[in-house]
């Protein structure tokens, strides 16, 4: 365990945005505190950034600490610690891979990589005895990977639930509150700095999708990569949808869910998924608004839990980063390690297909009698239970503005279905076959919905 | 680092009563799994009960286990790890001493000793070099002490404050929503085995301010004792409270506050109390209803962050417990150590009296004329600065049943005082000096108001 003559715990940051500024500025600003949590002072020794004109602050106040060069820095001799904020894959991975065979601890937030080639990365940390962390890949500042790799490493945990998108979150929050469009909340979300110029990693689930990667992996100690993880965004999500899911007392979120399914004959699987879904009103997920993040676990013997806080931004995160440098660092004085990398599970993961869930699903009906039989029919057909059924309109009730002015008979309504738990293959093909029956004008909409219980008594049958 | 010649990580459990029996469930069905995790056996040596014949499910079982000997079973060379899930302060703190004395790694949920002597227990671990985790001594299955020592290692706490007696809570939930009283809930509560047959520990703020001490311990690097928690219980609380906070939008919680207090000078000090306060609907903690826990965290760089589950109760303390087994156990094998006691700040006590708090006071007055003018001047004398005023009542107004009905003058009525911040030592100033008051009947209430913000203006003058 090379330390400085000092003694000092020397580290190289990769990254100076405005986590990395955070950063650096615990570092200076806590330095006796760190002193004496750590058991020695920590020493931060090199900053790599791209281009450094783009940071007058790092440059005035800690020029010499400056270089273009990551890859050198992480070779320097007189490195212990590697914090990486910057992200992506490439070359972030080879400077860590490289770190870490060198027996250099590494504390990254970087979930793309992790989600992508995390085993890669715990293997390498392995070999070398180098500690790996990264809890701020996760919901920022919410302490949740250690308590899942930790707190809970002796219980049995079945479920690890939340919003994990702050950007994502913020946008829907705005369409349901202020019955704004997508794009108007999306643009308010550009304009306050919580989406990027290219929105995509946050609408389309791409980044939520790497982190349920890495809470399924550390939940159901299993190899789980963004690859294993199956994705819907939000982009999709219509102010007729928000406006159904008020209607029955559910908000719709941007969740990530991690499942260990168990089948008929007992065999373990994971399923990982992210998509937008109904949240029930009365399930605390629901009320979380704005770019805030919260994640429910469910294990068997500590029951459920809820973490709460800022999923983003720069001092939360390098909250997170500083919290993990104190421990490798702590590690490094007192010679321990932190927890391994823990995959002997290696349960399979389940197709999308074969996961149940509970849909919402809208319709517009010519308002014709039978309508409800063929419908009834196409679900019962594939073998989707229906929970509840709400029909509205006819030619004055409250019919979407897309119908067909045109269409014979009495005119469109709105039939609503609620289906109990069913197989995601299942309620596709019902779909499928419900587009093609005459009665039906078109689905408008299908939803999942998630934690239900009350909201399907909210419904009731008509209004 | 002595081990079972197996490898095998040994444990002795001492008390086995609902959370005990848990732990050696868990221990055995969940074998294979523990052993992938820490990376070699555990293996239960020992099981120490006071009265075996009490315990047939584990003579039954384990029966070649049990002992009634705590302290040989302690002492015995073939243990590596000591795990107390008895309580009280004697004769279990001889017992973990000794064990950690003799470089054994103790794992205890014992809040009350905790509390009273950590850092006796903290000095001989540190001595010897061994691990103390105590993660279930405080809301139970909810990861709150990991975090707060680990996550948060490299941030400034600021604030820790939740409820964590779930007794307490479910009593007052009850009250809120049922509109039972104080002595209907208390018997619900034992009924239901939430409450014990002395129900002081929970309901006079005992428990809570044990779990106050350890929290304000690890959040403030400073040794905090059980004496030096201001506490009040909640047996006070009447209906009338419960009705009053209702309509000032508020909810009552027994609440446990840690707090970092920086004076005008720049010095810093800790306040821990608790207390019963009203907390505005709008806070996330008026929602934590019956026996669950909820605590928020607040630090300068992560900001609020909030964890929430089942604070008591058999399996979900187990679940902590075994969190913190696995994690000795592997510093066993790993040859690390867990975070040492961290009491360097060692910040000063601040008095309750010098500590501000909004208060809800609630007068019955005689109903003249010059009354407010009477008791705002009281108020102003001692400093205290008036938020909000309702009156309600004269004599057909919502009078207690209490009220005198000799009383002289057109009837008592209802004064409610909301103030602005205040200190303690003041506010109780105005109170004596209210009750002295002609114009005053009866000094009906006082209730600290906490984390207010929108409730004040839910109050308003008059109805």
């Amino acid at each position: 365990m090379a330390r400085g003559e000092s003694g000092a715990v020397r580290v190289a940051l990769l990254g100076c945005g405005t986590v990395g500024t955070e950063v650096v500025r615990l570092i200076t600003d806590q330095a006796a505190d760190l002193t004496a949590r750590v058991g020695t002072p920590v020493e931060l020794v090199g900053v790599a950034v791209r281009r450094p004109h783009r940071h007058p602050w790092l440059t005035e106040n800690f020029g010499h600490l400056v270089t273009t060069d990551a890859g050198a820095l992480v070779a320097r001799d007189d490195v212990d610690v590697v914090v990486e904020v910057i992200g992506g894959i490439e070359p972030v991975r080879g400077w860590l891979l490289e770190a870490l065979k060198a027996g250099k601890s590494v504390v990254t937030a970087n979930k793309a990589l992790l989600a992508e080639d995390g085993p890669t990365l715990a293997e390498a940390a392995d070999a070398s005895g180098a500690d790996l962390y990264f809890e701020a890949a996760v919901a920022g500042a919410i302490p949740l990977l250690r308590p899942l790799r930790e707190s809970l490493a002796g219980d049995r945990i079945t479920r690890v639930a939340g919003i994990v998108n702050g950007t994502s979150n913020f946008i829907l929050s705005a369409m349901a509150s202020g019955g704004t469009s997508y794009g108007d909340a999306l643009e308010e979300a550009t304009r306050l700095g919580y989406a990027e110029a290219d929105p995509s990693a946050d609408v389309d689930g791409y980044d939520a999708a790497s982190k349920a990667a890495i809470l399924a992996t550390l939940a159901f100690h299993t190899r789980i990569t963004a690859s294993d993880v199956h994705r819907e965004g939000m982009r999709g999500v219509s102010s007729a949808d928000v406006a159904a899911a008020r209607r029955l007392g559910c908000t719709i979120k941007l969740l990530a869910i991690c499942e260990r399914v168990v089948d008929e004959a007992g065999a373990e699987s994971v399923s990982a998924r992210v998509y937008p879904a109904m949240v029930p009103d009365s399930h605390p997920l629901a009320r979380v608004d704005g770019a805030f993040n919260a994640v429910f676990v469910e294990a068997e013997a500590a029951g459920q839990l809820m973490f709460y806080g800022q999923g983003a931004g720069g001092a939360p995160t390098a909250s997170a980063v500083l919290g993990d440098m104190v421990a490798v660092a702590r590690n490094r004085v007192g010679g321990g390690r932190g927890p391994r990398e823990s995959a002997y599970a290696s349960l399979p993961v389940r197709a999308i297909g074969e996961v149940p869930t509970r849909y919402h699903v809208d319709l517009e009906v010519a308002d014709r009698e039978g309508v409800l039989a063929a419908i009834a029919g196409e679900f019962a057909r594939q073998g989707v239970s229906i929970a509840a059924v709400r029909q509205t309109g006819g030619i004055n009730g409250s019919i979407d503005s897309t119908a067909r002015a045109d269409d014979a008979g009495p005119g469109p309504a709105r039939l609503t279905v609620v289906t109990h738990s069913a197989r995601e293959a299942a309620l596709s093909a019902t779909v499928a076959a419900l587009a093609d029956l005459d009665h039906v004008i078109g689905v408008v909409g299908v939803l999942r919905v998630e934690g239900l219980g009350r909201a399907v008594s909210a419904l009731g049958m008509g209004e």
